[in-house]
């Protein structure tokens, strides 16, 4: 059955304008066979003995159980109305409004009105009951206010905040996905007293706002609430620890100026939930109005927290005696914390940052020649900051957030904790530049937690599977060893818990230091999947020094000029010792290469094998002469460790064989020695060096989870 | 291209019977338009200057680098192999096998084997190198020994342990899923020296295997592995704490026998992995062999443990001079935890537990009565037990945890902790009857963690998507109040976990005890969704005693002949303060009729309103005459507290009222008075009894996520 809609919207308009003296009674009903959303029905009773005022929230819908308040012996009932309210009878009746109808079992009305009131209690709905003979016995009036109410977001993730995205109140992932962002506000607006800004509840500088993300109030209705109605912002428990919310107290034009009076400032942005903070009353402005929010993320995605946030908005309506208020409407949003993201080699170079130490003046040269070479800033660490700790690529890894309105680069702080460690807080963080650390809490940290053991490899597709911001990549031991090095667990959870960068566990443990970055490395490529996988590999060490030996060059030296540690092809080849060491180091390799194809998808022609040469200390394996591997990468630029490799034609073979390799990629070697200053200390180029990059110009949020 | 895949079975056979001297060369090449599953191939290296000796596990790809091995200046290569393996080149080679074949790039050759090896060492693979003119410059052989390995689950979910299922190593929902299931074993096979089997990181007794998941190692090949080849199984560290695996020290055809000898006992089922033990090597029978393992869960899932846990078996090669050895082939399966399922109301009754107090034998006589006649066994928990602690409702909740081959009731003990603390633990727990509690540790315990608070819905569907199993619901404050009464994080946060019976969180605060079995329960009904949902209605009350009066009953006293306590219709109905508090009453039950109408996709005629009053005490409610709707549900019996209501004609209205409504479902009402041992304390019959019952039919696995 389908019954007509009636409307009246010239005389309705009239009505309002002179006000609730001369409401108009119509029997506007709702077409039935339209169902309602249950998400937004609200039981609503009526009162025979008084007249009731109600608050109505635009796009709910009233349910009124007609039997409930009928007086005993009632069997018809009539409903009149104002024009701009509408109803529908369930089950549904033949006839309708004015005229007495009989009761059908559970009579129910449902009520909506569609626009928000001029003045309160404009509109009306009355109920009158009959029994035998049609003899009236009783009648109910109520009198509605319509107020329109939305926690706005930017749910469509466009850097706007539109009004009343249907989708607000959830989360998906996609190009077709919504949903809002946060970051978590890991940057420091202040550089004399630093300090994280998450970590104070309160705003103290407007610039800080931008790292915010802007949620607004919109309401519509008469100048005031009803007197006891009032307007709550709420969230749970577990999202106070991860979540403020401040507002602004100023009207919804200001335009955003720096003050400079901190208490004012504080003032002028009050917290509104958050930390101990559950639920708190938020005084709106009425009519027109807009009321500006900033929603501050102050925990990273973690083991024990999705990254999924809700803020609720909700219509308390006064009871009688100081009962509690019940809440009648509820508006919700949900934002998901932006996840960490790492950037690897493919990435543009921004800045190249490095240490200064009593030995390294050469070193630092070169270095600078390559990185201004590549159009790249670099930063030199000083000595009374590092220590004499030369290891930047172990203390810190370079990453960023991003949200449609914020971006910044945040550091991870290795627990590792040299004597580098108060570089990433004293130095990095600072306005938009975040810093985010994890402490193994009474858990012995091991060489496998310095950073030159956390990569991430370029984007790749894995059976059918897209990883555009690539996979993260950290070593431990084998699964199988019962005893063994492994990355902290808290740190592990972090990496796991960004989900956006799906992290491969190989297995480092054989080396003596223990990091990924003396094994392998990525490379940008012009073709096929945009980059080459780099391992190192005795195989090839020593099938070109067999080469050489062959071609009558067994006498050439390695370490020329190196004094004391010269030695000859012919003596490499025939160390049966050092031939069994690299059979291991191999077999490990290759373990790792396996892994590598399986999880990043890789055929055999994406990997590149580089020709170098191990040896064991320790039960463990370190490289016998400068790692080629453990490069630094910008952009077509390689920094590579000078291998000091023999000589032919006074040409050095490990060179030479090396950048024929990389030049079949258009890439461009420079060696660079760091044989005293870093070699003999275990490490090389890349280890004594770290890049912060250009961010994917892919957005997390549109990835397919 | 297509290259014929040769084989001649019968000669191979021959062959293997002969053993490894009469090795047959051929040249089996797998078709090369099959590509081969990354998952399962390993780098393989060949060496020209000794001979190799290598185990192959059936199933995987051996993929040997030509280039890597081949001396210096190489440019052919050719192949031979036993008739019992298979290889292909790639890129493809347009000649094959023992001709002579030009290098191609990066040659590589996958090798497969079909079948395990009769004896060791019994296949061969040759590859010759050549230089110019055919020059032979190197050869290298590979001496191979297949061996099949399959570690076995129930993954498809029908008690049975198959043979090596496509998808053992990943879990998934629904009737069409698949993955193996674990049981906490939270029960406790000895009765005098009680405590949870998962306690003991050992079997005792042998009844204790069925509360175990049987998993299978089965193998194939010769007698015995090479020489310093092993199996190791390992878990993760996370993984440690919810698992246990026991190995059968048993032949495989072993019928288990109760062996009443405790330190025998336990030798023969010793601890593989878990806890502290990550990784242990598994001492294995080889040929045809079947060894038997039993996997104990320990712990439910909760919000840091989703359920999924990972067994993994790995072959481990060795390695020269004392370094680690190599896992070479890894199997993986991967079991989820049952949850723990509660039981509603529409499932059958089993057994009704009370406690017996020195004021409660003629309620104890007529709750015997009704158990009886509903057919299932009445449990009394003597005073020495409860201590005067009558509320069995609110001390524990019975559900049950479920597998293919194994299910029994778990009591979850709540952290009330009241003078009945113990009888869960020392009672019920037992052979076949698990437990499990949380504890909120440092965190203050509400009367809203007694489990009159925690309830079931029976099954429903809402907006599409089906809950078999019901929905879980427990009552809280109002998410907008500022401080108000919760049940505690651990509960709520173990509830949440199960997934199966998504909770719903009412608002039941607003009661002077708190508990949502104060305004609502279920009862089975025989047309639309299988129940109706009763609500406490203030309003039906009312208005039943408004027909009351209307019909010249407005003298008919209340507690009639209970002494000080009557009061008559007409005193009641003008009691104004009493008639405002029922007010604010009848708007927290709408509140919580909303939320239920929208999370159990209820219609308006799946509820009745049973005529209830209440009365404000500390500012909160409590029943103001015996709370009809805080029943016992036994099948189409109810128990019903006897509400002493205002008689017509000799016979109690509210009775009356009663069981005509419940009438209509062909449900039988039971009134046990209740008055002075339970009502007076701010109980009725549900909060002093619980009802154990039976499970779902439905199994919680086949459940669509």
């Amino acid at each position: 059955m389908h019954i007509q809609l009636l409307r009246t919207p010239s005389y309705s308009r009239r009505c309002m304008q002179i006000g609730i003296r001369l409401v108009c009674w119509h029997f506007n009903r709702i077409a039935t066979n339209k169902p309602v959303d249950q998400k937004y029905q609200r039981t609503f009773r009526l009162d025979t003995e008084k007249t009731l005022r109600a608050l109505y929230v635009v796009g709910t819908v009233l349910k009124v159980n007609l039997n409930r308040s009928a007086p005993p012996s009632s069997t018809y009932f009539s409903v009149k109305c104002s024009p701009n309210v509408q109803y529908r009878i369930t089950p549904p009746t033949a006839k309708s409004g004015p005229i007495p109808t009989p009761f059908n079992g559970n009579t129910v009305l449902l009520l909506t009105m569609d626009t928000a009131s001029k003045v309160e209690n404009d509109s009306k709905l009355s109920v009158m009951y009959y029994g035998k003979k049609m003899k009236v016995l009783g009648k109910a009036v109520v009198h509605l206010t319509a107020f329109e109410i939305s926690l706005d977001v930017d749910a469509d993730r466009d850097g706007q905040v539109e009004r009343n995205n249907p989708n607000k109140g959830s989360w998906m992932w996609g190009p077709n996905g919504h949903g809002a962002i946060l970051l978590v506000n890991c940057d420091s607006e202040h550089t004399c007293r630093k300090s994280l800004d998450s970590e104070h509840a309160e705003v103290t500088r407007v610039s800080d706002l931008k790292d915010m993300s802007p949620m607004v109030l919109r309401t519509s209705g008469p100048a005031k609430l009803p007197e006891g109605y009032k307007l709550t912002m709420h969230i749970s428990q577990g999202d106070a620890e991860c979540v403020r919310v401040f507002r602004s107290t100023a009207g919804m034009h200001q335009t955003l100026t720096e003050n400079l009076f901190y208490k004012s400032f504080v003032k002028d942005y009050p917290l509104v939930v958050g930390g101990e903070d559950l639920s708190k009353e938020v005084p709106c402005l009425w009519g027109n109005a807009e009321m500006n929010f900033y929603v501050e993320g102050l925990r990273f995605p973690d083991k024990d927290f999705e990254g999924l946030i809700s803020i609720n908005l909700s219509m308390l309506e006064p009871s009688s005696q100081g009962f509690p208020e019940t809440p009648i409407f509820t508006d919700t949003v949900v934002f998901r914390v932006a996840p960490w993201i790492m950037t690897p080699n493919t990435l543009d170079p921004v800045e190249v940052f490095v240490c200064s130490t009593t030995d390294n003046d050469q070193f630092l040269k070169r270095m600078r020649r390559l990185v201004e070479n590549s159009g790249c800033k670099l930063k030199i660490c000083p000595e009374d900051m590092n220590r004499g700790d030369r290891w930047m690529q172990d203390e810190i890894e370079f990453g960023y957030i991003d949200s449609p309105h914020q971006r910044f680069p945040v550091v991870l702080d290795s627990p590792r904790d040299g004597d580098l460690q108060d570089f990433p807080y004293d130095v990095l963080l600072g306005q938009d530049f975040g810093y985010v650390t994890r402490t193994a809490y009474g858990k012995e940290v091991s060489s496998l937690d310095s950073f030159g053991n956390l990569e991430v490899s370029p984007p790749v597709t894995v059976n059918g599977k897209n990883y555009p911001l690539g996979r993260i990549i950290i070593g431990v031991a084998f699964p199988t060893a019962t005893k063994g090095r492994n990355m902290t667990k808290v740190v592990q959870d972090f990496l796991w818990a960004q989900k956006v960068q799906e992290p491969i566990a190989l297995f480092s443990d054989w080396l003596l230091v223990g990091h990924v970055d003396e094994f392998m490395t990525f490379v940008p490529a012009p073709d096929k999947k945009g980059f080459r996988l780099l391992l190192a590999s005795p195989d090839a060490s020593y099938k070109l020094f067999r080469g050489l030996q062959n071609g009558g060059h067994g006498q050439a030296k390695m370490f020329d000029g190196l004094g004391a540690e010269e030695i000859t092809v012919h003596e490499i080849l025939s160390d049966e010792k050092l031939k069994a060491e690299n059979n291991y180091v191999q077999s490990c390799i290759d373990w790792n290469r396996d892994v590598l194809k399986r999880e990043l998808g890789l055929d055999d022609d994406d990997i590149i094998d580089l020709p170098i040469l191990f040896h064991v200390m320790e039960n463990r394996a370190v490289a016998y002469y400068p790692d080629m591997v453990n490069m630094i990468v910008l952009g077509k630029n390689l920094g590579i460790p000078k291998p000091f490799g023999p000589k032919v034609d006074g040409r050095c073979a490990l060179e030479a064989e090396m950048t024929s390799l990389m030049g079949g990629l258009g890439l461009s070697c420079t060696y660079i020695d760091d044989f005293a200053s870093y070699h003999k200390l275990l490490g090389e180029v890349h280890c004594g060096s770290n890049v912060r990059r250009e961010p994917f110009s892919f957005k997390w949020w549109n990835l397919e989870m």
